[in-house]
């Protein structure tokens, strides 16, 4: 990283102070951030808490708080939604007001802020959006669901530089949902035990191919050794078939180690590379996107600390929203019926959120692409394509693939004849009928 | 910052396959996490689906999943101590055995790594002991608790420059903890009306004045002229008096926004910088330690999301372990009876983890200085120092010191007349008897 080059980057948004007093009060121009709430306080008093924790506020009125700052800089409740009341409190640690009438609230509550109060600034938003929130004594329950960014932070950060479409591009893979696996075991394979993996999910037919987040740069199989034997085998493939497998190596680590290995990455004609969004942080992803000539799939373990609580934490409609304008090209969203605790509603709430523009033209949309993973087979196929409406995904099964008791290339294909059988709006079964890698999934795995 | 120079640190570490091999068993060689489970499958079931999701399994046995590579890579239970039983689950989305016996356990586990698995690296470390274990369906809570990490993260990571020896020589403050406080309010004040604050609190006596988190770089304030015209008055304080006020100047942004920034502070003859840890991650701390020559104040905002909920996400104590590697010298942990919903017990826990050594000599103990904030005033200063047993600490406080009734001077005072009376074990209404500014503290602050 140059780092005055880098710098001349990241201070390019500037705004005068006669620019800003104008501008405050311009939609386009306010930060506004979506809450779940759950508290004892009457809900206008409990939400001009939070507008004033996270602006101009104290616990004391002090001197220089004058009204003229208020104006300016305080955050603004636009809206309460009142929903169903609380039997008990979600969370403890909770206070009731001195005159409390019993009833414990919750609603959906609308803050904005003025840009101006920090710039378009990752680091600084969440400190500002999230920040002390979670832990004021007046909720019993606070959960971030949305936020909405004027579309000044693109003259900061750069978004997507590839999406949907760029990874259609490498991979050569239209109307159709890429179907992807992920190395498997996700630790103890050498470099070379890896490329052979990868040489018979290949020849399979697979469009796409993961590490494990926990796959890193062991001494068993280092970073290095491990690209440049899964990618010269991928480039043979290549060469043999003209098919191109994207296959995301894992570079998560220290800023300086995961530009390092984008560049191996790059030097061995590889198209992506993958970062664990929550080890990595949102400056280190500046960076990256900034020296990044390859497709960002940006994996979100850990995702569930924030996440699977609600009342607490981020919803990962939220999550998403700051990644994407930081610049991952994919990210997942877990699959229908997964192994895992998510709820469906939650999973296709998380993709289609990938999929919606989140700025209005001239501005990009940041459109990403959404992965589904996650004890996935061809029987979610079908109510997938139904519940999202669209086929710009990456499908990765592990088992779904590896496990199918016909071999490894009747498992992609019974993906792929799945996919064909939801878009052409035919029951599974009787696509199965005259196609054995699907009868045969069918039979195997009953998610 | 030198990426080629970088590079060569952060890739020290190496560890040849038969040193791995042998080495692997050792205790000092392993990572370790303590976790609290809530789940309905028999405990020791549930740990190892634990131990398998975060090593060596998926949801079926793929070949290649060998014996020897489970021994040399497998995650291991270390030890699992049951607790009360829940009577419901704590979170949404769990499952329950077939054969259920219809009773909710709860317990603390202990897992442990190889080292090799990841090597002493913080980002690969976060997805090994957090990553996807939160989304389990296995479980219906489970929390992080505590790490235990081997000495060698200190041959990439340097741990905290300064500390508590480094911040006490810094301000000259010894024998009692550094009284502090936040600039108020978090915004909206001109470069020139906050150095008139700080000049304020200066003269009244204050050690340590630190920006709030909402403040880094707003149009109405910037950060360059907002540090120049704090430390010149505090320059000009210490040519006067003698005494070297540490202003902790938020730098939180982008990595090369806070490598200038340090350098402006460190230009400016200040002696402290703040960064937001959740809005920077820790490869962008990493990266800040490296360059920096001043302390490091992390503060937690958005801890609150990560640690109140007991049944999900990571507590202070491990949370802090973490960053106290990756080079903080200071970090918040709220204050008892404060004005959020954290309860006593774990603020104290917290500030008692961040003086406590995480590794054995000769290595670096890595201790640093909690911050006690929020809500504080004379009256929690007994408590505080009978509960911790140590004055190793910040004590900040703002409406306690800016709303104190006889003025700013006065309510510095108050507080050193506080602590004067915790250490000497006086009650402080009888200390206060002759002393008119704890007198009027303790009248007007009830907490």
């Amino acid at each position: 990283m140059n780092r005055k080059q880098s710098a001349r980057f990241s201070n390019e948004w500037t705004m005068s102070e006669q620019k800003t007093t104008q501008e405050s009060n311009r939609g386009d121009q306010r930060i506004e951030a979506q809450y779940w709430i759950e508290t004892a306080f009457p809900l206008e008093q409990a939400s001009a808490t939070m507008a004033g924790e996270q602006s101009t506020g104290t616990f004391l009125r002090v001197p220089g708080e004058t009204d003229k700052l208020r104006e300016l800089y305080a955050a603004r409740v636009e809206s309460i939604e009142e929903q169903e009341v609380a039997v008990k409190p979600s969370l403890p640690g909770s206070g009731v007001p001195k005159n409390w009438d019993g009833v414990r609230r919750t609603a959906k509550v609308t803050l904005s802020w003025p840009l101006h109060n920090i710039g378009p600034s990752l680091p600084n938003l969440l400190a500002t959006v999230a920040g002390n929130l979670s832990e004021l004594k007046a909720f019993s329950g606070l959960k971030l669901l949305d936020v909405k960014l004027p579309a000044a932070f693109l003259e900061v950060y750069q978004g997507p530089q590839f999406g949907v479409a760029g990874t259609r591009k490498f991979t050569g893979v239209y109307d159709r949902p890429l179907i992807g696996t992920i190395i498997k075991p996700s630790l103890g394979m050498s470099p070379e035990d890896t490329a052979e993996q990868v040489r018979i999910l290949a020849e399979a037919g697979i469009d796409f191919i993961k590490d494990d987040e926990l796959q890193t740069d062991g001494p068993h199989c280092p970073f290095e050794k491990r690209v440049a034997a899964v990618l010269g085998t991928l480039n043979r493939h290549f060469e043999r078939t003209g098919k191109r497998v994207m296959y995301a190596a894992n570079i998560t680590g220290e800023i300086d180690q995961m530009l390092d290995r984008h560049d191996h990455v790059l030097a061995h004609a590889g198209t992506c590379v993958m970062v664990s969004m929550n080890s990595i942080g949102l400056p280190a992803m500046k960076v990256l996107r900034r020296h990044s000539q390859l497709v960002i799939h940006g994996h979100r373990n850990g995702w569930g600390m924030l996440g699977r609580s609600p009342a607490i934490g981020m919803s990962f409609v939220a999550f998403q929203k700051l990644w994407r304008v930081a610049g991952i090209d994919h990210t997942h969203v877990n699959g229908l019926r997964n192994k895992f605790c998510e709820a469906d509603d939650s999973v296709i709430a998380s993709a289609r959120a990938c999929l919606t523009p989140m700025f209005e033209p001239p501005a990009s949309g940041c459109e990403i692409m959404p992965v589904f993973s996650s004890g996935q087979s061809a029987r979610q196929a079908p109510d997938t394509y139904a519940a999202l409406g669209s086929d710009d995904l990456i499908y990765a099964c592990g088992g779904g693939i590896l496990g199918h008791p016909m071999g490894v290339a009747a498992g992609v294909r019974s993906l792929q004849q799945a996919w064909e059988a939801a878009a052409l709006n035919i029951p599974l079964e009787n696509y199965a009928a005259s196609r054995p890698e699907l009868k045969s999934a069918l039979e195997s795995f009953g998610a």
